[in-house]
């Protein structure tokens, strides 16, 4: 195992190196989520900073992750970000809400010096600024939800704020289904949100808290109505990486490229991620890897 | 870890003794699934045989195993029932479709002797009988489906048959939900159904190839019509494990009883399994174990 407790100290090799900021700046962005969702986030950093080299590690062996104990997710999300580190990233975004939610800071302890984004303080930011009256919905897993990570993050921020979490599994498989919008979308989303829309003035702001979420945005977009809008976690995450990247972001003739791996079944990985996201290409490549 | 390879070698010790038939009523039928579906079959089999002891086992650190790989839910399956047999039992059933479609044959390589059941073989029994026309539809997970199991099993018992199997994934989270009814479960079951059964003769059984989709079969019934039958492989498992036993049954004076173990969060499985299976009792008590 490398020490990448050093900022400077970063690369698959034994050997433990100083590295410049120019050459950091060759390194990918290492991302993890536990499937195909934190694709949402790998499609906004691209869209803002095509030229960045992506790193994409999907724990489909474990997923969900929504569902699981805090012990249990920060132990998965440590091993998935060593993982990373090992291949040699200049930075770390956990494009997974329920990961960011109860295991940042494990991952922060364990890397001190380097740069580690979680898209529940991304989204938190963005719906903390992006809310007039301060009341807030956000949906995400139920693991998220129990955590209460969106509410201490956005409290943080807005003090007068008043947040409702409510727990949508059902999205999560709608969306790996391919079903982002019609009929059955619409009467699972009522299901959840109608007692939270339906109240006059009850919330200003959807936080999609779930790396999938954004897939049905135009769905809940139309529920949810024009008086209330739509934070995206994924576009949030990227906006916060370009600031940190700042000084060290891909030189201008990178051509950029995206590198996929996955703990199970690739095949299968490739397939859903390429339906989710034409925008990735067909015929992708994924690697297997065993944490 | 003991010798369970022996038919008479079973229990939690290091210690090779034999074990009487007599002795043997007395042990715990061994019953696994990767999380709160396979309790519908816990459910069958106490109705069918009230004294039997049962020891559940929930892999719900790893679940789902719908979407895994056959090498991976292989190696998982064979780990639960190494933890059952440890604990000692005196029969098997993998209450997992999954498991049954792929790693019925690696666990019964590994413990030769012990009698163990899956809940494919149950099923495509049940529906090789009930099937008049021999159209058969199989509703299940991915990897169910992709494993024809199902077909296989079906056309050992019946070679006229013919078997379409449809993936219906949303089913499970439906399931677990509590969603099990109303007109979002009508949707769901129409998006997935509708197109095997609008057919004119498209098939006269509807085999539930999950342990999860018992919980929605008033809804399937209601939308498949009165000509076609459902099989439900739980009910269709307890039959068979009856005739296993048979010699070995649980004497008359047994109280039965059931005791839940969950590879993870086991508060919330048992919040899921009272809330979805109000006749196990309030107040269900989970054993919490690490594979």
């Amino acid at each position: 195992m490398i020490n990448a407790e050093n900022p400077m100290l970063l690369g698959a090799s034994h050997t433990v190196f100083a590295v410049t900021d120019a050459i950091q700046s060759s390194y990918p962005v290492g991302i993890f989520d536990s499937g195909v969702g934190g694709l949402t986030v790998v499609a906004a950093i691209r869209r803002a900073m095509p030229r960045e080299k992506l790193l994409y590690l999907a724990d489909v062996a474990r997923q969900p992750y929504g569902t699981k104990s805090p012990r249990t997710v920060t132990r998965y999300a440590v091993q998935a970000a060593e993982f990373l580190v090992a291949r040699g990233i200049k930075a770390l975004v956990v494009a997974c809400n329920t990961a960011s939610a109860v295991a940042l800071e494990a991952i922060t302890a364990r890397f001190p010096h380097l740069p580690v984004l979680g898209v529940v303080e991304a989204g938190a930011a963005a719906a903390a600024l992006a809310s007039v009256s301060g009341r807030i919905i956000v949906a995400a897993t139920e693991g998220t939800c129990r955590s209460q990570a969106y509410e201490r993050a956005i409290m943080r921020r807005r003090g007068d704020a008043s947040v409702t979490c409510v727990a949508c599994p059902l999205f999560v498989t709608l969306a790996e289904e391919g079903l982002t919008d019609g009929a059955i979308v619409e009467s699972v989303a009522r299901h959840y949100l109608d007692p939270l829309f339906s109240r006059a003035n009850e919330g200003d702001c959807l936080v999609l808290g779930c790396t999938h979420f954004p897939l049905l945005a135009p769905a809940l977009g139309r529920l949810a109505g024009p008086g209330v809008r739509l934070v995206d976690c994924a576009e949030a995450t990227a906006i916060l990486l370009a600031e940190t990247l700042s000084g060290r972001e891909a030189l201008p003739d990178s051509q950029g490229g995206l590198t996929l791996i996955s703990t199970d079944a690739p095949e299968r990985f490739a397939r859903i991620a390429g339906r989710l996201f034409p925008a990735l290409g067909r015929d992708l490549a994924v690697e297997l890897a065993d944490l």
